[in-house]
């Protein structure tokens, strides 16, 4: 197990009506006007963002709105954002949506504060200060409103990087009603839980060894995301099953499933390429990339995905490399069940540019890039490939 | 799944030689005079605290000391701590050692900034502030370095109590090296095994159905700390098998295995009245009490420790109750290989006074109490009578 650090200082209020409370928890975290960022519409059609204005009222705290934050959330907005805070002296961003509106307005927040370009930390600089964040959840996919991460893409020549910042860009609180998702189509549940699950993937392929705790919550969270994401398709209306799959969503990417060791997110990169170049859903990129990915890697390093096909998937095979292909053959099954795709084709890219993508992700990640085994450009295109399926 | 309010704010700084950490982090939270609480001797006697004090004067942090704190510990200590911090104007509180230590570390801290009686916290008033209390752990069992709770005896009644804070009684920070745990005794290791392993269990045995993330989650935990309590057994320094133990234990009590469902608790309150009455070792004490709780509930209620049996000892049977029995033995088979006592006579109290902690239990926690089947005299009775073993 390696040394670590390990922090959640996030107040996560869950449960039913809790969107209620956004005013009063503001004013807990000393806010006095707020921006709130939202995405398209479906959060004033469904009425929450008026309930949530309504619970910023009554605390007395003003506010104003960004609105229009798309999937795969790009510096524009962010640039938007910031100006918007600074002219209306926002000291407390609001995020009500999913992890590109949450995304934004960590960004937003690192930005108000400091005097140079927000993109700076996107490129390297660390974040010291920024506007505190609080979160109202309607998409449990990222894991945003539990991390200190933000992922934001440069439009001028579709760079996507990330910035992970160990607690500055935390949100303060994160208020998680599950109802709140009853309405989302099944093609975004589906995609969140596949993020969710490639949270914990990138955590669990590492060559770390000794950290059978961290193994254990992962290979648990995955089994009951499985079997919970499964009840939500026979019935969108399950409470129980949103319940747990938003709740699942925060412990995959809270930090609790890495703890003790070397993280890989290599899949990440060689999805956030696919996102950034064509637009797709990150969680269906995923689910597309990671068995790939896996695939690659009962190759060259069978141990991990064998461990995960016999205790999540309860494959019986002595031999890893049998065992790891059996548990990726079991995870493309269960991708299916979720009607995601499980190659590029059915991702709606029957011509991906595989050159164009394999020069972007090493301009973007470096070579090599991930951990568990770095990968080159030849291994990044044979990833590409194998992702065409057949 | 219940409504619920997570929260784990504490910084767990986790690794060889984390300890000289001590004074810069209490420093980061805003420190500048710590009274030390310890134990007995071995802090001093293996040079721990030397290093801590060390640590605190090259970071300019005053300090004085308050030893002798012991297993269950006693509100007298208390009561000396808090004159002591005030005296010396202490505005931080480190303690150094297990459970006992940081609790009575907590206890003073709620003590000193209230004008009236400590023991008002434990009668059921709020905490509403406190000093901070750091950490740096010395034996992995109670979980109090990630908690908000704190157990104290008052010596006059033998009334052991505990108070539950939400948030103002966390440590600020949990200096978590597991080399400091090579040198404990195997009871003391076993018994704080059996402590984290019964933290997971309160949680485990509840009424509230739907909470699959936080069921999978105390599951993979309870496989882990068999696991690699066994390794410890074969070797003592096996530094990747402390670490898990040393993490398990703040995994079991952090909060983490509880979100989303009542708790019991019951079996706490069994046991404490066994440590108040005969000074026997908690964790001891619980690996005798929980066998008999569960039995109890075999009966009355076995889908819980059915569910134990088959998804943590792998027991292939379709009968609740048969199923939850296997679980039983399987579980004091471990504690048998973990050299604990699984009776009372093995505990040694071959005669124990039922009538007496019959009575001290319901007194101390009303009748009925627990939650997963509320306990009347006649069936905590019949624990503690199961509990005397054949």
């Amino acid at each position: 197990m390696n040394n670590f650090f390990f922090c959640t200082p996030t107040k996560y209020v869950f449960g039913r009506d809790v969107e209620n409370e956004a005013g009063q928890r503001i004013i807990d975290e000393g806010g006095t006007k707020a921006l709130i960022v939202i995405g398209g519409g479906s959060v004033v059609r469904s009425g929450l963002l008026d309930r949530v204005t309504k619970s910023l009222e009554k605390a007395g705290i003003a506010h104003c709105l960004l609105s229009g934050i798309q999937p795969n959330p790009v510096d524009t907005k962010v640039y938007e954002g910031i100006k918007m805070a600074r002219a209306e002296r926002c000291d407390f961003i609001l995020a009500v949506g999913g992890g590109s509106v949450i995304d934004t307005a960590k960004a937003i927040a690192a930005g108000v504060p400091y005097d140079g370009d927000f993109w700076d930390f996107f490129m390297g600089r660390k974040v010291e200060r920024a506007v505190p964040v609080g979160v109202v959840l309607t998409i449990p996919a990222a894991g945003s409103e539990g991390s200190g991460n933000t992922v934001i893409t440069r439009l001028d020549g579709l760079h996507k990087i990330s910035i992970r910042s160990p607690y500055a860009l935390r949100p303060k609180f994160a208020l998680m009603n599950p109802e709140l998702t009853y309405t989302l189509p099944f093609s975004q549940t589906s995609a969140g839980v596949a993020d969710m699950m490639s949270h914990i993937f990138e955590r669990y392929f590492t060559n770390t060894t000794g950290v059978e705790i961290t193994d254990r919550i992962c290979e648990g969270a995955l089994k009951a995301i499985i079997t919970e994401a499964l009840k939500i398709k026979a019935n969108p209306t399950d409470y129980d099953a949103r319940a747990n799959i938003m709740w699942s969503g925060t412990v995959a990417h809270n930090g609790i499933c890495g703890v003790g060791r070397e993280e890989d997110w290599a899949s990440h990169g060689l999805e956030h390429e696919l996102s950034a170049v064509y637009g797709v859903t990150h969680g269906a990129g995923l689910a597309v990339i990671f068995p790939a990915w896996m695939t690659f890697m009962a190759e060259r390093k069978p141990a991990r995905g064998a461990q995960l096909a016999r205790r999540v998937f309860d494959i019986d095979d002595d031999d890893d490399r049998s065992a790891a292909i059996k548990g990726i053959e079991r995870l493309k099954a269960f991708y299916r069940e979720m009607e995601l795709p499980t190659n590029l084709a059915e991702l709606g890219i029957p011509d991906a540019d595989i050159d164009l993508l394999v020069e972007k992700v090493h301009e973007n990640k470096g070579t090599p890039f991930g951990s568990y085994v770095p990968l080159y450009p030849d291994d990044s295109r044979r990833i590409y490939e194998t992702a065409k399926g057949v």
